[in-house]
């Protein structure tokens, strides 16, 4: 490949992306200005782009905001310099871009997709945080892009820049996909509804960091969690607890037993499960019965069977609890993924593939610690279905603190060995070594 | 009152009944030697007498034992000395009498209940203990009377004894009625069901001791809570604990999370209110998730409408427990009865008629102290509906410790006083004061 | 009494106050405006008046808030017209006005007792509503006089300007206290650690409905059940829920286990008790094992043995929840007052001698129906304790809704009754009858 | 190996045995009747023989029945035909029995450990349950060997009797470990504190069963889980739940609170955890607050530090729950386990040399599926610690049912295939690939 030079070209504007997008954090569903300028910069290069309700199903998506946060939130993105034209298809949270880049010679589609989202944190202003100390810290309070987004947009659009100069080299079709909403899992499955996924022959979804190490590369990261977000409420009858304690029913017990029922539901014994009941707000005073209480939970599992099992056994605590206290309970599904799946020709390709490449040190087929969700694994699982290959890559890199922190950063190193890396693999994807795995090729 | 004589004479007999029921202590459904004595002897002083199903509705008996201690218990009473006649009618639980005697004279129908049952508690073989030093205590392992209820039965027979003598000076109906069953609050509706106090225009229950001094005598206690008691049971799914705990479902969690919420159920602004999970017991292994539980409960109130709403959201916390985990819930009516409300004109009546009589310090028109439950409150609130005036009196004496302990016993003069104070009433039974206030008189 | 046509023509300036300070509605600790006012018309009055840290002692305040929301209010209040030059001894929370008028003439320490505060409570903006409709609702956003306290302060100053009229007919000292932060029980305490109440020979707090209808008056109010308010605070250690849960220490399941443990607490056999949890709030992110949680809650006593008892052990389930967890617990006392005891002797002078004053058509010497709780019981405390006599009269009127509701209202009418009946009181207060009872006088 | 014809002249004794010891089924340290016969015959074929105390330390056994259940047993066993002159040192609960064998050739210490009791169980009484139809059911209510045990002993004895044939073939020492009270992983400690593991250079336990296939032997089972069983006792104060439930300290809700809170207890992201509370009983009478609760729980682990975990965490949700409720909790250890650790190289040694051996038609190295828990764990970690190599062997074979349920039986042929294969290995014992291994060889 003779990206290498290419590359380095790209090294100043990478910078510049990554750091514009992590001074303008925007969390999930409100990537408006974010989106508009991915949005402008594809099609500028000559992509066939498409956003909004094209590649969002509206019903299908998770945990969006009320309407006047996301008509705050576009009206700031305005401020901000969001690219106008964009917006209209962008409003009320349909943040989503997808480009494709036809190169009309015969071979597979193949996906690339990355996540725009930042996620609700306060960032730290600490003089010892790079992004504060170097004035790209976020601008809009309570939001950060603290998982590394940020560069995923930023690899999004170097590969976008590349895929032009190698044009004459590919085949098939390149289809790049920016998704909002990764954070609480809530966006993937909007975009697969509304058929982004459906003529995908390989996919190839993108985290930096995660406790990998520098210039080392994962083929086929497969230790994501299955995992359902669920946002709970009781509503129950208040009353004055000194005058007529008989005449509530009280929502706050409902949920300590909920609470307490949800972390008792039994381990399984496939493999691992999480519960967490992570907020409970119940009550409006003290010396009210309280008559509403809220919880946001979600559970795990090391396979979707335990996920659903641990739904299923969480609804049936939700539904007694509440029934114990004579109150009522309503949910709502507030994200959902799957556990990760990488399909093995993929990886194995992969793994034989990108060893000595630039910036790669060492190349890991698979790690399955358990740990985190990913909301990609439904995209996958898409893929997989409609027999195309799909996996989920790392790039390893330092990072200043954890994922999630409020002093997250990384080292910015790792964009352009991303990209490289993530190139080269269309260069080969045509492979007859794929083709024979991948039903639809 | 030309009774005095008579009563004294009677003392020798009154001792030597109270201490064989003692001796021969049966708990309730199974007094069958008890009550085979009592029938004979009522019949051999000339009354009409009805037992068994005449005087028990089968279905409405509570808790009553499985069928195999009710067959020994008859053998052991064939054994004990039971008169053997009365056996078959009384066999399986059905152990009640009810005695006529027609005067022939217009007047009322005026009833006494006693009660016949011993408690399940083992009797204390101390020195100390009058009962064992003088060779008294209860020969039935694990029963006792605990509670006075030899006294009662003793005070029913004295009471027939006398009317025999005091006929001619009688008018109207005296009908005694011994009950059984009555710890546990299970043998009164029976006997209302049966139809035993339908006919009753003045109704008279009656205890010793109850913490009342001796030689006070209260008209109309008004004390007792209203309570039901409930037998649950959860059923789930066994499974290794090791092995597959996801396959059960815990009945030991359900009956944890009742027992929480059943206590936590409100306190009533309108009066006491009481709830006991009094039994719990769980599991069958260590190794193995409990697929069963059981609870004996009791909730009560200071009125019957708050006992009733305690045991509807008594009800409504063991659905929910169950629903929680996915276990079956059962429940089963094992004692019930109502708060004590005696009717007014009944008491001030009493109490206006029976100061100085023998033995009487202290006359007391009603002492409302919440604490026990009694199941006559059952029978007089039958009496009530239909127009009858009811009450609940108390006999004072000193006791040697407290009811349902091991080493209870009392101060056989009470029997006398008791005996002679309540045939007088007889005496003034056709009152204008009382025909006034009983609608049916 | 003269004073009828002094009352009367004080009617317009009565409507004005309490209008006035239902139009600029202040919450606990934060009268600035309110006290302002009360204490430059005491003083314009003549009497010898006391504020701040004079009748408030700093570390028996309860439920005080942030120092920002105290420096807000006092700018807010200089705003809306308080008095400029009592502001700096009110500033920070030391809202009581305690006010004296020596009569000269031998006599006892009469002294009455209105409360200052308005509610957390947002009033309704209806056109059904009164205030809203005329023009007085409250103008600070999220205060309320929902409980008549508008009403209690304007008794007081027509009191202080009736006695300044009357001062030739009384004798001994008439002393007029005016308590801030009522509501919550907060601030009673701190006025009688101060010292106010402790030459205090008679002692009448007021308050006006609660039920009872208008031209009603009740003596000696003793339906207030003694309480404790605790702010609780779980600190656990948050960690992920996906990747490392065995790191935390949950203080949400913390809490959830001390809710159910506390409304469990057995009911009390000398009477009635309550408990509840009001308010809870726990964790902060779904998928974070939660690091803390608060609640608010009260416990209430028909005596203050029962409430001492009740708090005894919700100590003690909320230390034992915590250790459970493996979480640190702290609380704070948020508020406390005791059960109403009206000395009888008082409330039988008074009883005897209001009967026909203009506006009563029925007096009522006792009403024992368990409610609410007040901390004027803390009060009434320290005057018993040292000889004197103290009592709760309440002045029955019509409401448009209950107490605390965000559209109650009351007819304006009790303000002149309770005034002279309350004026009245102080002509009789040297008589002999109440001396006798009273060690001091 | 010359064993071969050895071993077919054994098959009756074989089935002689087994079936004697099943039918004489004697559970956790009440195997008398066993341990004597089993001593007996060794004591004849020449070994060197150790029981009772000499081979358990008293104070390390768990879980031992109370003294009149020891009597009892052991008069059983004598009437069942125990070696009489072996019970005093047995009697008292010490069962165990060690024989050596010193073949006077240098060699390493070479143990075999085999289990000797059965489980507390009713064996069913189906015809087609094969004891029962032939006649060798276990004739000691409540007991039956449901996991094979009977089949170990037998193979121990098997052992014995060919390493008397082939002595002159081996080297170094031969020890026979029979240890007593492996249900519920009571027994294995106080032989390891008994220091009969000290000098053993190579360790082999086995099992037959557990799911694995006929002709299939496992050489290095690890899936054994750490566990840790407790037994809790809570003591309160019990109260009549009517008259004065506020003096009670209410056992049950301490308990309940317990159950929940264990259940509760967060999963741990290093592996596989388990909790159950099996048994709960708690309370005395419906109307009493109960004043004493039990519980059985177990902890379990996919490593020991998990399991320590759970443990400690256990701990301190038991004491926290005990403080919630104002009562004492007690606990006991009652049974304990590590998870399993083959030595490598002598799974590896083993797995290199049995292939082919009569019987066998599948080697499998390890088999790491998490399910139940074993003590000869703690064998294994005492003769690790002091430098030996340790593993567990399983010897597949065809089940009627489930370990552990009443009609558990299994095909009699695997027991002359897994005396032949250790036997076997005892040839190779002093292999030079495992004295470089154990660092004592």
């Amino acid at each position: 490949m003779r990206a290498g030079p290419a590359i380095e070209a790209l090294r100043p504007q990478l910078k510049a992306w990554r750091r514009d997008f992590h001074h303008h954090a925007e969390s999930g569903w409100v990537e408006f200005r974010t989106a508009s300028i991915v949005a402008e910069e594809l099609e500028r290069l000559g992509y066939d782009v498409s956003v909004g309700r094209e590649v969002i199903d509206a019903d299908s998506r998770m945990g969006v905001p009320e309407p006047e946060v996301l008509a705050q939130a576009l009206e700031r993105a305005r401020d901000q310099g969001a690219v106008a034209r964009w917006l209209p298809a962008l409003a009320g949270g349909y943040t989503g871009v997808v480009a494709n880049l036809e190169t009309g010679r015969p071979g597979p589609v193949l996906a690339y997709r990355v996540d725009l989202d930042a996620l609700d944190l306060q960032e730290s202003g600490d003089g010892h945080h790079r992004p504060a100390r170097e004035g790209f810290a976020s601008c809009n309070a309570g939001m950060m892009h603290a998982c590394g987004h940020d560069g995923h947009t930023t690899i999004g659009l170097g590969l976008a820049r590349l895929f032009i100069e190698l044009k004459a080299q590919l085949s098939g079709r390149i289809k790049l996909i920016f998704q909002p909403a990764e954070e609480g899992v809530r966006g993937a499955r909007s975009m697969v509804e509304a058929g982004v996924l459906d003529d995908v022959d390989l996919f190839i979804a993108t985290h930096i960091g995660t406790g990998v190490a520098k210039g080392t590369v994962v083929c086929g990261h497969n230790g994501y969690l299955a995992t359902t977000k669920l946002d709970v409420t009781f509503t129950g009858v208040p009353a004055h607890a000194g005058a007529n304690p008989e005449s509530g029913n009280n929502a706050l017990l409902a949920a300590a037993q909920a609470a307490l029922g949800l972390h008792a539901i039994p381990r399984h014994s496939a493999g691992a499960s999480r519960i967490n009941v992570g907020v409970l707000s119940a009550g409006s005073g003290r010396n009210v019965v309280p008559g509403t209480a809220t919880l946001k939970l979600e559970t795990r599992g090391e396979t979707s069977e335990i996920d659903e099992e641990m739904q299923r056994r969480a609804l049936a605590v939700l539904r007694g609890a509440a029934a114990m206290q004579g109150v009522e309970m309503a949910y709502r599904l507030a994200g959902e993924a799957r556990n990760c799946e990488p399909s093995p020709a993929l990886v194995d390709f992969i793994h034989s593939h990108i060893a000595g490449l630039p910036g790669i040190d060492n190349v890991v087929a698979t790690e399955n610690r358990p740990s985190g969700s990913e909301d990609a694994t439904t995209m996958m699982q898409r893929v997989r279905e409609r027999g195309g290959l799909a996996t989920y890559m790392v790039f390893g890199t330092e990072l200043a603190a954890g994922h999630h922190h409020q002093c997250f950063d990384f080292d910015e190193d790792v964009l352009p060995v991303a990209i490289h890396t993530l190139a080269y693999l269309a260069l080969q994807a045509d492979a007859p070594a794929l083709r024979r795995h991948s039903e639809k090729s």
